[in-house]
């Protein structure tokens, strides 16, 4: 059998490959990605998103648990965006979820920041459509929210879920850009803390200033307490629901023409930088042309638009 | 007078205007960009990065009262390249700023996240180049230590001071990938808390295990208490004494280089990548190539490589 038939047949050791591959960037990668391709579609993705300390991987971890016991198998992606200064966070809430390392119907995967900016949002989407295509039901991209890589890359998601938690004052109001458009379904964790009351009403003001067109999914407000796995049957029940509104009318088919918009532009962006980059470090004249700037003979804005004329047909 | 005359005659309102018009990418700001290249390289440029909390506004606004003192102009950028959910700190420590705002001498300006990926380093660069072409006598660009944008932000920097605080602990661990690299001044900020020895003590191991060549600059490790202004003096001392060794035999040639080649390269990239999508997006077949996607018939890997060789020579 092939690589990547090994791969659609769910072989746990060739999807753990294929993904080092990816992450590695490597050229056999995007070979398998191409074979593999015809073969996505089937899975549920369901996107995380919160600021650290919201309890983001226990809800995951709770979430995982509701779906395997409705007999699904389940693929999560941990993606941390941020720096070497936070990087440890994520890392240790992976340990946690290793109770479901003897499970062979899970498959869990951290992806830490590496290489150029927007390489994260490109690979995760790349990963998505390994396990996708391996035949997991559900996909679950968890981020750490902390940057406009992750708003790319909940916008990968069927189904986007915010973390808040109580009496985070007035970063509430922090939220509204950006994410408030794309959650789906907003949940306040930790909800037997102080003030869980105040914050749901405050993402319900919020929404209401929001509204979205007749005949959208409107967003809803949720707590739960995942130590405990209070509402974590409801969150799941209402996550399905939102599956089967998107399933309905054609619902999915602009997330799903945004992505493959998205992936193409993304796939163009990265290959042009790549060869480009490579051609103008390889000219006769490049350290010249850098002493050039240092000296302030020349200047970085005319001889990049004098380059790229050079490559660009 | 032309405006890059004016802006390099120190004209506040043309400054303001100009990084207004650099954070909008607009197009008279390129030519202003290419008028004034000429007139940069006398700023001391000093980067200034950390975690969330440990202080560094302060210590900010502490140097500059300090560097004012001396007699010198101050130019502040603060870059927070943090998403909706954070926000708001930055903005917040800002308004605290404004105690210099009615000194003529001190140019304060706040950076968010905007635009595409590595755009943010992209416009600090250029915005850092105005203040310097204005005059400034030195430049402070303070990021929040979040992410791969602000390690690229820091290597523009002349010197690069990171503020960490006591307790930080297995985090510490955490800044050893890519940051003590870089880092020329460490500063243990809010050094009257428990442990402050102690993470001095771990920073000082870390960068032993960590040695530069012989001749290079051999980082510091310094303890303040911003808010009291303890240490403040000391730690200006010491940016200074790395000015004088980076201006001696030809230390600052490598940084000089670094800065004008990553430049150039980020020049090309914007450039290409904005000529090339906008090409793809005009093309007749996009909306039928996107629906092959959405329908696999195709895969977004192969159409990307065919639509780029059509491109570029």
């Amino acid at each position: 059998m092939s690589f990547a038939g090994k791969v659609i047949d769910g072989d746990v050791r060739s999807v753990a490959r294929l993904i080092r591959d990816i992450e590695d960037d490597m050229a056999e990668a995007r070979e398998a990605l191409k074979d593999l391709y015809g073969y996505t579609g089937n899975a549920h993705i369901i996107g995380i998103t919160g600021a650290p300390g919201t309890g983001k991987s226990t809800l995951v971890e709770k979430l995982v648990e509701g779906f395997r016991g409705e007999g699904k198998t389940v693929g999560v992606i941990a993606v941390d965006p941020t720096s070497p200064f936070t990087g440890g966070a994520i890392l240790g809430d992976r340990v946690r979820m290793q109770s479901h390392s003897t499970d062979k119907g899970v498959f869990i995967r951290s992806v830490a920041t590496r290489g150029h900016l927007g390489g994260i949002s490109r690979s995760t989407n790349d990963i998505i459509n390994v396990l996708d295509a391996a035949g997991k039901d559900v996909i679950i991209v968890e981020t750490v929210g902390v940057g406009q890589d992750e708003v790319e890359i909940v916008r990968m998601a069927h189904t986007t879920i915010v973390v808040l938690i109580p009496g985070m004052g007035d970063d509430i109001q922090a939220i509204k850009a950006g994410i408030l458009e794309i959650g789906d379904i907003f949940v306040v964790n930790k909800a037997d803390r102080d003030g869980a009351e105040k914050t749901v009403r405050e993402i319900k003001d919020m929404l209401q200033s929001n509204r979205r067109q007749p005949g959208e999914w409107g967003p809803l407000v949720l707590q739960t307490q995942a130590v405990r796995g209070v509402g974590v049957p409801d969150l799941k029940s209402e996550i399905n629901r939102h599956r089967s509104f998107l399933l309905e009318e054609g619902h999915i088919e602009p997330i799903l023409e945004d992505r493959a918009r998205q992936k193409l532009l993304d796939e163009i962006k990265d290959m042009v930088v790549g060869r480009i980059l490579d051609r103008v470090e390889k000219r006769k004249d490049y350290q010249k042309v850098v002493q050039d700037l240092v000296l302030k003979v020349d200047n970085p804005y005319s001889q990049a638009e004098r380059m790229v004329d050079e490559i660009i047909k």
